[in-house]
């Protein structure tokens, strides 16, 4: 009886959630949709199902739990950067978890990762004045020679920048990058290619202001890649506040010593392992797979909480709350939890390695959360156009959530778009993250940017779509 | 010509920027203001000065330059901590410059101030894993003993908590204060007091959560004041993120095990000045003096862009460009700039000291400017009630320009609260500093966190108040 009485004061409130139920775009892109009457009332008629999977997660019996779940990884844990120790206790705890939570097929398949170490690094502005400046080696840097470099500094604000100076001007001298913020896709590459822009024109390091559009100075840290044949010189970010700093005094022609120390190194690639789990089909147990996913390990600052814990978290428990709930699909749902992403998606390729062969049996749809756990309020779908008519269906059904948005794109994730790039349909869910690089990264990825009922929801989005998608009782058109 | 188009083209936005005229507060203090006729149309009179002093500082020749000062000042002395060669550079330099934007009587007075330095510091998280944990010791504390500190954590939310331990709970241990935040005046408490409540219990040292509403990973430093007759023990800020994981950590009950290690030591206090310039009165030069002000000194991380150089800039500039404009008033107006206020208003103290003899003879009214510079929407005012009802009057010049704000208060700066204990009307102005404690003594008090405009309107506002009360025929009444 109480349940009940939940239940209508649950129902009563998510109308008042709803707002709009069919958005303009979805309005737009129905135009194209021809779907069959019958798969039509098929869809519609998960509509209690979806939302009971809401109500159990978001007001019931799993209310908070998956904070508590993430909170209790990232605690025990800590941060989990490929190579170390603590991301395979990490994984290790995730089986053996996932195990009492009732998933079947729990394993892990081995994926090499990169094994890139952190020392002592310094950055110290030593001319006009003394300041040290706060920075964080970039993933795979080599380290400075013993005693450090010591020179002065070159200012650009981009690569174009770059390009015009002479060789001389850049030679024996640390290259400080100051792009203005753009987007992680633009910014980024400063992060990613700085380096060896800057050796090839002779320098000696690299800092690279921090990938964010908004700092309380913190360095961020991030992969960077080594051009083949060029020399592999030391690169670091430095925080916003001091590359814009420097860049000010640069142009005014003040001259800028530095002296950069970084003990960081590479070590030969170390065995890691994708956690996985299933909550096995009623019909197919071993084919036309959907697959949830999430990425374990994280950078080494803060705890990976917003990247990737919230991800992983969803991705394992949409299993566990659906089990709990007797809500077993067609189709069976493993959820993966991928390794070595952060330092190139070594997880997700290795599994791509391993599987593509029967991959036509193997899978149908595939889900990646790597972008936030925040207040979600929709879905990317990216597919062919029939599939995509489909997933919008299936998104309608959440329209009483407030998850209304619906966006046709090209990315759902880095670690499954191996299986985009063959063509298969996949999805990831929209956010509010618009703070997402203000913590990308940094010491301030941690579970004070999760709140509980935007990770519930985000549970509840994505237990919803993989249940009906692995249900339904057609297969995902592919590409 | 081209001016009188832009005066007319200012002046019609400004119209559009006033929104409500007089707030419902206005009115409502209105009713106890009683001003004579001549008074207000005394006070009437100043409106087109006003207007022109917001053209020219705000759209005319001064825009952005304000910004530019800050900007110079900051990064060529980055910070200034008290007992630090960069503050007394800083002061060197201002001195210079307000000779050369012409202000007269440039001068400085002598002020001992606290010689507190900061020596490595490091904290481990060793047990239950390893994590280092951003730290930031707090001004005056003691060093640890050689090989620093290892011992367990007892965590605590409140002093209140903290006194219902037994002595065994805390002696030998590391006291983390984990209090949420409220406001500065109250959770500000724990960082001022944190150590010595700690010490009591026996604690060897203590660490508070850093004192901000909003974090990303950054500890946030200040001072801490030892209670006479207890231990001295050392004490540092942690991140919010790390303070919260601990806390979880031990309300689980898991044993933490920190390492901590602070080089920080005390030395006898040093001479350092405030730094002071006029804009002379035509009728008063020595007697009835307006002070406007803001504190030179810093912390040691950032560079004090917030905290307090646009302050300090404000105030300085305000009579520059006043002098420039050509707009001299019968009281003088003194530009001070503080030094040693982080550390305990050390400045303002000895100011107070060497000038409260003949304080009803020299001084008028006091400004500060120490709650940021951002975009100003009005006066906070401390003093009686008819210096109130005259203030009030002062702001409505400023209506037209969107500063329509007017709140009597009991703090208007720290520096100048000697006066306003002396019963001085005194006034600061209100901003929109709703983020100001996200940056408040960490690596992020930087010039991003300035906006020219923003700096332009609080120098503005600065001029136009100071030179009208220090015109107006009649001195401000005094409590």
């Amino acid at each position: 009886m109480l349940r009940v009485l939940l239940w209508m004061l649950f129902a009563v409130q998510s109308l008042s959630w709803a707002g709009v139920l069919r958005t303009e775009d979805q309005q737009n892109n129905e135009s194209v949709c021809q779907l069959d009457d019958s798969l039509l009332q098929e869809i519609r008629s998960y509509q209690p199902i979806v939302e009971n999977i809401f109500y159990e997660i978001v007001r019931g019996r799993f209310a908070g739990k998956t904070w508590e779940s993430v909170a209790e990884l990232t605690d025990t844990f800590g941060p989990r950067m490929s190579g170390t120790e603590q991301l395979e206790k990490a994984i290790d705890f995730s089986i053996e978890r996932m195990r009492l939570d009732g998933l079947e097929n729990v394993h892990t398949e081995d994926a090499p990762v990169p094994h890139w170490v952190r020392g002592y690094e310094s950055a110290v502005l030593v001319e006009p004045f003394y300041k040290e400046l706060p920075i964080l080696g970039l993933g795979t840097s080599v380290g400075t020679p013993e005693g450090g470099v010591l020179a002065h500094a070159v200012v650009v604000e981009s690569f174009k920048e770059l390009e015009t100076l002479p060789k001389e001007t850049v030679e024996g001298r640390i290259v400080v990058f100051v792009p203005e913020w753009v987007s992680y896709g633009v910014t980024g590459q400063y992060r990613s290619q700085g380096a060896s822009a800057a050796a090839k024109k002779g320098a000696v390091a690299a800092l690279i202001r921090s990938i964010t559009p908004f700092s309380i100075g913190s360095p961020h840290t991030g992969v960077q890649m080594y051009e083949a044949g060029v020399n592999k010189i030391p690169v670091a970010s430095i925080t916003v506040e001091d590359a814009e700093l420097l860049l000010r005094k640069y142009r005014r022609g003040e001259t800028l010593k530095l002296h950069l120390v970084m003990e960081d190194y590479n070590l030969d690639p170390f065995v890691s392992r994708n956690a996985i789990g299933e909550l096995v089909g009623t019909v197919y147990s071993n084919t036309s797979v959907v697959v949830v996913s999430g990425h374990l390990d994280s950078w080494d600052v803060g705890v990976g909480a917003m990247d990737d814990a919230g991800g992983v978290m969803i991705s394992w428990k949409a299993l566990t709350y659906l089990k709990a709930m007797g809500l077993r699909p067609r189709r069976t749902i493993r959820a993966i939890l991928w390794t070595g992403e952060e330092q190139g998606m070594w997880g997700g390729k290795q599994y791509y390695e391993d599987h593509r062969e029967h991959q036509e049996d193997e899978f149908n749809f595939f889900f990646e959360a790597d972008f936030g756990t925040f207040n979600p309020t929709g879905f990317d779908f990216v597919g062919n156009e029939q599939a995509g008519c489909i997933f919008q269906e299936i998104v309608k059904l959440m329209a009483p959530f407030n998850i209304t948005n619906f966006r046709a794109t090209s990315d759902a994730g880095p670690d499954i778009s191996y299986w985009v790039g063959d063509g298969f349909p996949a999805a990831a869910f929209i956010n509010e993250n618009e703070r997402y690089f203000w913590f990308h990264h940094t010491e301030g990825d941690s579970m004070l940017v999760e709140n509980s009922e935007s990770l519930d929801k985000c549970a509840a989005i994505w237990a919803a779509a993989a249940y009906v998608v692995a249900d339904l009782s057609l297969s995902m058109p592919r590409s």
